[in-house]
């Protein structure tokens, strides 16, 4: 018997909240992190590597999938889900997001937008209904809604324009999903650093209703000072009985202020990307292998992980693949960043668990919450 | 107690050999193919991955270990197998054959060899004592003595130069190898493709008096038939309590003619590196899997093999990473190559075995001989 697609809140403290996803491939205990397997892999990693992790959901990107190798193609070949052999859950984007930022060409009406792709330069559309039939041909556990995304920074009325076509937008994906047990489908809340557009997109999209609900529009330049300003008041502006999804967050120390705010779902590349430019993240901070100064360290890179790289490697040893750009530098770098991620995730549901998660966060942001990440400009 | 480094011959079928090396870090069945671990790393693959296709020993390249990240540092750092985590036997090249394909500038002495790095131009120095101690440094189990390598085609006199020369630093190579149980040192047989100089040279290696006999300075373009020739009579020359190594060989027909005529052991590049291009070798056959009639086929790259990519994904899936330039294309498609090429030694050797190699050998030769293998122009 399929299970219906639920969301139990098992615990809070304070705002934080731990809880419990459950959809057709599984369950995800929250707060979660979601590896980004943009291209139907996470980057550098075999899906095995990835549910190791403790991982138990992945993110695939609806703009790359249908440019190549086709949601036609994977919907024939069975879905995304056997496509890149992870059993487990996956949530789609929508495709709005990298329509904007990747695309060449765009015109934009209240119909969808039309756009050249990245890679060869062919023309497309993408409307409402046709992302919402490409996450159905995927298989995507949780589909998003298709939703206008502008560039940071936006004057009100932009924003608020933006905004209301994403909801209108979103009632028609809405429309167009078709329902499944275990299958769910998330609105995103726009409104940029906006409170009052904030408040006003999460009582249209309520209204309209949803699964789950998704916070767009941040982590695109505006920094975290701001972006925790924003999660300050949008997460209570949204059901308390449904998932709260932080679009493309983020660093570790973002991910811990969104928890203390009301966060239950994160997706980044950050780990990803990080382990292809040699920067791991460990329980000491961030370090880049390629620095000399670990040419001769012997120590892991971080001695209380137990992925693979630091049961089996040395400091020295990934400095040295990363000096000669061997392509293993690349697989355990990310390798070990997800682990990390995916432990700190752990660590932060054991604190909500036992109430000692503010404690937690207040150590953690003195800690790193300073710590600068190299940022990325693209999501690719 | 550690066992001496040793050689047993248990099965023969005409000339083909079955064989056991016994080294100071485990043994190694024979015929054997040595995964290529150039800068202390089978690109692309984990040696956990190395380890589970039945690889028992790989080999390390002096040339790009002394000059990255030095065999000082491994040596601190204790030794290749523990800097790269693999805890099965090594066998290091001399650093003879990349001093002459790889490195800018070079004079050439009866001393040694003066060489800048291919990698930073800095100037560096290699003699028969000099590759022998970088080799104990790094911990080898199988040494190679230091060679003057020359290009081909040769004349008869540069061949019978390069030998002799080979020959006195054999024997210079010899004096300056510590003996320790468990470690053996291999000479290197010359003379191109003259017959004279391959009889005399093997017999003044064998009066020096070695562990194991490589045979060099083939695959260097002469193509399959004249290797062929010259090993119808270079393995009779060696004695046959020692193991034969024939070095930088090669496709699997290469390998198949070359057991037949009676060597024991082989390494190449061409698995690992047509792994990175998008090459696969299977029981049908090469296939190219960035060809477009593999973009929906939902077959595995060969049904018979029991690989991770193979077990798990698609030629569709393969076809698609490796058009989307993805990392796990690279992956996927070297650790099948090293599996076939395990499985293709697994079956020689039960051939062997069952005194059945010779019709195996026909067989694998009328349906593959003829296979065009992307070449490969520098080992690397």
């Amino acid at each position: 018997m399929t299970k219906k697609f639920s969301f139990t809140l098992k615990n809070t403290e304070n705002k934080a909240r731990r809880g419990e996803v459950v959809t057709a491939h599984g369950v995800i205990q929250t707060p979660a992190f979601m590896p980004v397997g943009t291209a139907a892999t996470v980057k550098a990693m075999k899906v095995s590597d990835v549910k190791k992790s403790g991982a138990k959901i992945i993110l695939g990107n609806t703009y790359h999938l249908m440019l190549r190798p086709s949601a036609e193609l994977i919907e024939k070949l069975g879905g995304l889900h056997k496509f890149m052999g992870w059993n487990g859950p996956i949530l789609t984007d929508s495709g709005g997001f990298q329509v904007m930022s990747l695309s060449k060409i765009r015109k934009i009406s209240d119909e969808g937008v039309e756009f050249s792709s990245h890679l060869d330069g062919s023309k497309h559309f993408v409307s409402p209904e046709r992302s919402i039939e490409i996450q159905h041909m995927l298989g995507s556990d949780i589909t998003m809604i298709f939703d206008e995304c502008i560039q940071f920074p936006a004057t009100f009325e932009q924003t608020q324009k933006a905004m209301e076509r994403s909801i209108s937008w979103g009632a028609r994906s809405k429309a167009a999903f078709k329902e499944r047990d275990g299958y769910g489908i998330f609105g995103i809340n726009q409104g940029g650093t906006f409170k009052d557009l904030r408040e006003i997109s999460a009582a249209k999209l309520v209204e309209i209703g949803f699964d789950g609900y998704a916070i767009g529009g941040l982590a695109v330049g505006e920094g975290q000072k701001i972006m925790f300003e924003v999660l300050d008041y949008t997460p209570d502006f949204l059901p308390k009985n449904k998932p709260r999804y932080l679009m493309g967050v983020g660093k570790p120390s973002d991910i811990v202020g969104a928890v203390l705010r009301g966060v239950d779902m994160f997706d980044c590349v950050i780990p990803t990307r990080s382990g292809r430019t040699a920067q791991a993240f460990t329980r000491n901070g961030t370090m880049n292998i390629r620095n000399a100064k670990f040419h001769d360290d012997a120590k892991p890179l971080d001695d209380k992980c137990g992925c693979y790289a630091c049961v089996n490697h040395s400091r020295a040893y990934l400095h040295h693949l990363t000096k000669a750009n061997e392509i293993l530098a690349a697989m355990l770098t990310t390798e070990h960043n997800i682990f990390y991620y995916q432990d700190l995730m752990k660590d932060i549901r054991a604190a909500i668990e036992e109430k000692r998660f503010t404690a937690f966060a207040k150590d953690f942001m003195e800690k790193f919450g300073d710590e600068v990440v190299e940022e990325e400009v693209v999501v690719s």
